[in-house]
């Protein structure tokens, strides 16, 4: 199959429209595009552009508001806590980390966490915005249930990922950026397309026995926890994704634990919630906290080196310092174009022409138009 | 096998004693032998006083300083890196939480690296001191190589625990408290013992192919990160270690990935040294940064018993929150004894003929003299 590639300006100018056509400021578009945009770049499409529509429909729904206005409602020299007023949480978790860069600038550290907020794309976005300014950063999550605790029939977590930053000297800067289940739910999706089956350890059944059934999640089933299954640490897995959730959810005054709501809108929102939407963390810390820059940076880069130089078990698949691949992707995508699934072309055209702006932006199938 | 229990005040006086034997002061010696046998209360009998021919075997070869005189290098108001002058882990890991916690009830949030420093038992035992001060903790330390990254035929890292601890209004306290391994090398030991295989995703051997020998990592072989193999996101546990490794040892100057030094003092320190010693990071937290305190508490009481409500898989084996079966070994315990392994019961009677407190402390073999 011939790929179609189509530049970043192109994708951020048409998602950029898209987000003002459903009345958010043009500032505001701007930065929810690009935060979008960043997971397509960094090579991690489930959570790009092939989103856009489930956006649009919370929207609709009115379970996200484009006129948010975020406000503070707790703070001290370190800390804030910020109600993100149903904002889109690409738009709010790039002002609450600005917020904990600024704290950390002032007194080493700074950590915000942010409730009545919706998802935010993927957590790394806001992580290389602390790296940016040659800091350290986290980022973190919370999501709705479709993951079953250790031991547990019923799905009780998100996918929660958590993400950490650490800038270094030569090389692009070390970002861990992982959900906290045995298997994205991007994989899952790509194997539901092609009809094949799941790995053991990925999923169980709604009875809570394992299964290969790529398409579980639908009928009662549950991803598994980093770990998989108790034997292999699953209930590690399901600890942090605990810490994800509590440091996102318990702290804001989000929802937290199978409250959190989900991100299809036709999917109804769990009843009695304990808090507002949904919860994310951040956290910015200078460098020169633990060293002069310049020495701290260094010892990054050996770091990194003893990564690099240990000897592969294949010469062919050398180890991978996390946020490496995705670097690669970044610096590919942004040259080369950004590579779309022919579904998410026609989903992306689909909504243009139902708002309107097909004729100005609509995604051409044919290699030269794109 | 009749189990043979001691009470915890004998094995606390036998454990400071045989510090005191060694030089360190009375004030030091206690502190030790509480946070040695911390891990024994909380059943994690791997790292409690099995350990302790090992750290003296550490003081003998003078890789362990008695008269350790630990300082801090770097400070501002929400940070503090700490040269532990060769110290016992156990020992200025807790004065490292201390100025953690300080920290944090002057600006919120205190963090504190530590360099040049020794194994230090459970990470969960410091965490439980910012616990029992209302606070958030977190506690990390890297440790000598026995761990591959994924895609990597040799050791890099070490087990690198990660323990977070959240308190709650009615309930124990959350605490996480994880090797970033899909096992413990204390599940290993126990394989050993018995002549048993290892589960298949717990070893590779020294090609870096999958092996069920349990003892794999005597003969080049090297635990696996959490997930197991790439295909259950053993990237994630690689990255998680990676994350304490950097936190701990790139932080506060100690060593790092391969540099780390063994615990066993008969196994040669890593020539080239990157830094000092082993390495720790702590973090206190108040929790009136995020919300009221009793509102705070109350949410955590509603997130554990979201946890607890989880239909289980298995009516016999309720769902688990993190720490809690960890609170019922230690009340158990306290009250009734710790139970010892007849080979450690064996050691350290061997132990202290060889340091002349044999008449003075031994440990009976005799139910009634226990």
């Amino acid at each position: 199959m011939l790929e179609i590639r189509y530049s970043y300006i192109k994708l951020l100018q048409l998602s950029q429209e898209i987000f003002e056509h459903f009345g958010f400021s043009k500032e505001d578009s701007l930065t929810a595009a690009q935060n979008l945009l960043m997971a397509d770049l960094r090579g991690i499409e489930s959570h790009g552009v092939a989103r856009l529509r489930g956006y649009l429909r919370l929207i609709e729904q009115k379970r996200i508001n484009p006129k948010a206005t975020p406000c503070i409602i707790r703070e001290n020299a370190t800390t804030a806590v910020l109600d993100a007023d149903q904002s889109l949480g690409l738009i709010v978790a790039e002002k609450a980390m600005d917020i904990a860069i600024a704290k950390a600038q002032e007194s080493g550290v700074g950590m915000v966490s942010v409730g009545n907020s919706s998802h935010f794309g993927i957590a790394g976005t806001y992580v290389l915005k602390a790296l940016t300014e040659n800091m350290i950063g986290v980022s973190m999550t919370n999501a709705s249930a479709l993951v079953a605790p250790t031991r547990g029939k019923t799905r009780l977590l998100g996918t929660n990922p958590i993400a950490v930053g650490v800038p270094s000297l030569s090389y692009p800067s070390f970002l861990a950026d992982l959900a906290t289940t045995t298997a994205a739910n991007g994989k899952l999706e790509i194997l539901q397309r092609k009809g094949q089956e799941a790995p053991y350890n990925w999923l169980q059944d709604a009875e809570g026995l394992p299964t290969s059934n790529a398409n579980a999640l639908k009928i009662g089933g549950a991803l598994l926890p980093l770990g998989g299954d108790e034997l292999h640490g699953s209930h590690k897995g399901f600890a942090l994704g605990s810490i994800v959730d509590i440091f996102s959810g318990v702290f804001s005054g989000a929802n937290f634990s199978a409250w959190v709501p989900p991100f299809p809108a036709y999917v109804p929102i769990p009843e009695n919630p304990v808090g507002k939407g949904i919860g994310h963390f951040f956290m910015a810390m200078r460098i020169d906290n633990w060293e002069e820059e310049q020495v701290f940076l260094s010892r990054m880069d050996q770091w990194i080196e003893s990564v690099l130089n240990t000897t592969p078990i294949d010469p062919l698949k050398p180890v991978i310092v996390p946020g490496m691949p995705e670097h690669q992707a970044y610096q590919n995508n942004l040259e080369n174009g950004i590579a779309l699934h022919p579904i998410v072309i026609e989903e992306i055209n689909e909504l243009l022409k139902e708002l309107d702006l097909y004729d100005k932006h609509h995604l051409s199938s044919n290699l030269q138009g794109a």
